[in-house]
């Protein structure tokens, strides 16, 4: 980071930057794919509250949609999108973080559900995975109300807004990164508890398990770079210095 | 980010510094505490090769011991002695990050001896926790050979060098971040399988597991808080940049 100095990216920067966005859509969508295939395929697939154990398996999948791959997405809009109007991007990013936030608070619905209407109850929140979790999905809701007042409606002065932009951007990209950690512990009690003697002969449901861990690292990993890489790189038009002045 | 833009530090912020990298000592240390509490006390204490189950607890107190806390104040080495000639702390650097690698290692043969030398076997890496774990270890091992060729010795030309910089930064940051979540994974297993029925009663050991992931998070945050909010603010002093020059 300490070379990454604010230039204008020269175009073969721009085109590694393209590549980039799409490699990390198409791990995004792997992810997603195998995260689908473990809970429909090796888990029995999918099911409200008349199957507990079945309502479960939404909770994986939602978080990854959620919490990995739609999050990551409105982090990236800023950079995918920096030739257009700012205000259209700062909407794009609250919505798609919005979608965030509904996938996980229905993933979170699963999980509670399938512990609490299970025949035999199990306890809630006792794991490092929940606590870690639970921490994390509070973290973006603080985050989006604060990004939302600060930034979006109706917005705080010119100069407050200056002073918490590094903290906005320094959380949005920690809070990922805990997301992905929670998920990765996630799969680890998954793989565990549903492979109990299996597990370790490298049955395909634990192969597939580890590489979407490995998968969502590194979907996590190169939205963090691309973040920081190209962080200086949205050309200011005259014309969005001038919005930003005129709608203080 | 956007906004971490090259300036002096203030001597208020100096003194948010002095009082963050504290801070990440003390939770670092306590850390280090904890997971030794945790492996002496609640899982029998400490072995060699004479009892294996034993010998596995020296596995999780020399990884956090080695690939955090002594990995993490090699990255803060910069920023905390950035008044100092710039060679000696690059071999503080490189020398932190050897001792590191050291207790890593030693931390790899307790849990590959605790497998191999059980009376009954038990396989190797088939989790995403060794499979996360060894892919961090060996890109470890590479930054530390690619970033001592590059800047220490033979050093490579004062161009390249500067072009290497912020992925041998950015790498930094995202192996430690590597190591923190397979840190999480692995208090995960070994929470599950040491208390299979207690866990979920939230019994003393279950939560001083989950503290210690809780802590190692934090440390890792800050750290990763500190390298991106003060990586500009080395000054390069007149003398260090004859230095530079003349010992390439």
């Amino acid at each position: 980071m300490e070379s990454f100095e604010s230039h204008q990216a020269s175009s073969s920067e721009m085109r590694a930057f393209t590549w980039l966005v799409l490699l990390v859509q198409l791990l995004g969508l792997s992810g997603v794919i195998m995260v689908a295939v473990w809970m429909g395929h090796f888990r029995g697939g999918f099911a409200w509250q008349s199957n507990p154990d079945l309502e479960f398996n939404y909770h994986p999948l939602f978080m990854v949609i959620g919490m990995i791959f739609l999050y990551g997405d409105a982090i990236l809009a800023y950079r995918v999108f920096r030739n257009d109007n700012k205000l259209y991007i700062k909407i794009l990013h609250a919505c798609l973080h919005v979608s965030a936030l509904i996938f996980a608070s229905v993933g979170l619905k699963a999980v509670f559900d399938s512990h609490n209407l299970a025949k035999d109850p199990k306890p809630n929140l006792y794991s490092l995975h929940s606590w870690l979790g639970l921490t994390t999905v509070i973290l973006f809701s603080s985050q989006w109300v604060i990004g939302f007042v600060s930034f979006l409606w109706p917005k705080v002065g010119m100069g407050l807004r200056r002073r918490l932009m590094p903290y906005h951007v320094f959380f949005g990209v920690a809070i990922l990164c805990f997301a992905c950690a929670t998920c990765l512990m996630g799969i680890t009690e998954k793989a565990i508890w549903s492979m109990p003697k299996d597990y370790s002969k490298k049955p395909a449901e634990g192969i597939l398990a580890n590489c979407l861990g490995l998968i969502l690292v590194a979907v996590v990993t190169l939205i963090v770079y691309l973040v920081s890489r190209f962080e200086y790189k949205r050309p200011p038009s005259p014309e969005e210095e001038h919005l930003q002045i005129s709608d203080e």
